[in-house]
């Protein structure tokens, strides 16, 4: 699972950052939360491809969404005519459909604007993303990934010591069935399967304050993508502005136990200067990164495996 | 007078060329042609500041506007009060507003949409700008640039030798009024004053075939900054879709007796290969120019000064 962090300044870009855009590549998925002005010209810049199966969005303020329309566009210049499904929080259906239609050109392909509630979640197959509650003033949602539990661990020569059949009954047994060994005897899955190991949770706030729903959200999370968008120094103005310190970030990491921390949307004063937000975080949650155009985490299994 | 290329792609940004944006910048104006999505960092990038007298929208294809609203938003947060006029061609209003008021967040600034037929101008004191017909398939316009000519030269040590007082009376003398000379004497501007000299004419096409229309606006203009999306071997292509060649541009040029061209849009397919668009477009006229991102274009005065 790559995220790739296509803008991480907060309201304008900067001449260093763009606008709000994540991308998540998972097998053969590949998905993108908000979709600043921009984005497609930073997708091209750092290679995600535009084989998107969904966009989120957090919330309908300027830098999270106006790059829809030409990202929709070039996709019809390229010759998509798959269907594209397009979430966002309650209320901004009417904004989002605007964005889509805007201009003289049709859209190609056909797009769907689904609005979700924090709880909600959007299928797909053997993961999920799930919105969930922000506070960031206006109707705003920040969206949680979490893979489904994998299959414990098989253990081979286990199996082939009770005499199970090498081929499909390796499969079955593991799959959680019971299959006849050579003997004649039956073997359960508990006898050579390992408990069903987690998969892997991403959580991208989008704008918010801290928040104890983000908290309850990101428990555990593998990566917490948090706004940051703020110093110390500015606590107030962050909290009138219903956005997050790197401070408070990192205090909501810690709180939520995740395991990894990157702070995004900086202010464009401080957009040159990301080690002063780092230090910050990092007294609190010492793992803390700052997020630049470009940054890729490859976000391993909670066990240390690569896949 | 600096032209500046801010996009000089076609339909589609490459990661080396944006879409459709070009300034101009004159004593105390800045004006905008085209904005295409992500202009307002191209802006940045290439420091022409933000202190925009009025935007000028060619068409209302994606590529060529969809930058306004974020654009315009930026401009709100760096605390813009002034008003902000729009031009665009006869029934790009509407779509113009939506793109203006686009989202959640109010414009804080008036914004003004108006709509230009061809041969109506926009009086900016001692310069206009005259939109002009195009051949694009939708309503579309070219905006022709033109200075008012300038003051004859004056002849200081002729009025001198007439017996004009030095001070006010030379300055009545140069524009235009009959003064009295020591002697009693009346001297007449045509005395001291030689032919008024014409002002520059910068003209931007945005997108079009190569056009009548065109020429006629060209004509011996300072500068023409005209549409080669394609290149010779895809001349069919670029008649359908309403485009020119680089050849085409040339064309253009050379029967409207132009000082200087420079071609932009170029489609994806040759962004990365300006020479060729250049080569075939030089051998119509020799010094024409394929414009990049961020290219910078003094334009001269007629008879070479520089001011």
């Amino acid at each position: 699972m790559r995220v790739t962090f296509l803008g991480t300044a907060a309201a304008r870009p900067t001449v260093g950052r763009n606008v709000s855009a994540l991308s998540v590549q998972r097998e053969g998925d590949l998905v993108l939360f908000d979709c600043g002005e921009g984005t497609q010209r930073q997708m091209m810049r750092y290679g995600t491809g535009f084989a998107l199966s969904a966009i989120f969005i957090t919330h309908i303020h300027a830098d999270h969404f106006l790059g829809l329309t030409g990202l929709l566009r070039t996709m019809g210049l390229q010759g998509r005519t798959e269907a594209l499904p397009v979430y966002g929080p309650k209320r901004s259906g009417r904004i989002l459909e605007q964005a889509v239609h805007l201009g003289l050109e049709r859209v190609s392909f056909p797009v769907t604007v689904t609005e979700l509630e924090p709880g909600e979640r959007v299928e797909r197959g053997d993961w999920a993303i799930e919105a969930f509650a922000v506070q960031h003033g206006v109707r705003a949602i920040g969206y949680a990934l979490q893979e489904d539990d994998r299959l414990g661990r098989f253990d081979v020569e286990r199996a082939r010591a009770l005499g199970v059949p090498e081929g499909p009954a390796f499969g079955r047994l593991h799959r959680g069935e019971a299959v006849e060994a050579i003997d004649g005897r039956m073997v359960h899955p508990h006898e050579v399967v390992g408990p069903s190991r987690p998969g892997r949770k991403v959580v991208y706030t989008g704008d918010t304050r801290p928040a104890p729903s983000v908290v309850e959200a990101a428990r555990g999370a593998d990566l917490l993508v948090h706004d940051a968008t703020f110093l110390r120094e500015d606590a107030e103005r962050a909290h009138e502005t219903h956005h997050s310190t790197a401070e408070g970030a990192a205090r909501v990491a810690l709180e939520a136990g995740v395991r990894r921390l990157a702070l995004t949307h900086l202010s464009a004063r401080y957009a040159e200067l990301p080690h002063l937000a780092e230090s910050e975080a990092r007294e609190v949650f010492p793992g803390a990164v700052v997020a630049w155009d470009g940054f890729t985490i490859e976000v391993p299994f909670p066990d240390g495996e690569a896949e």
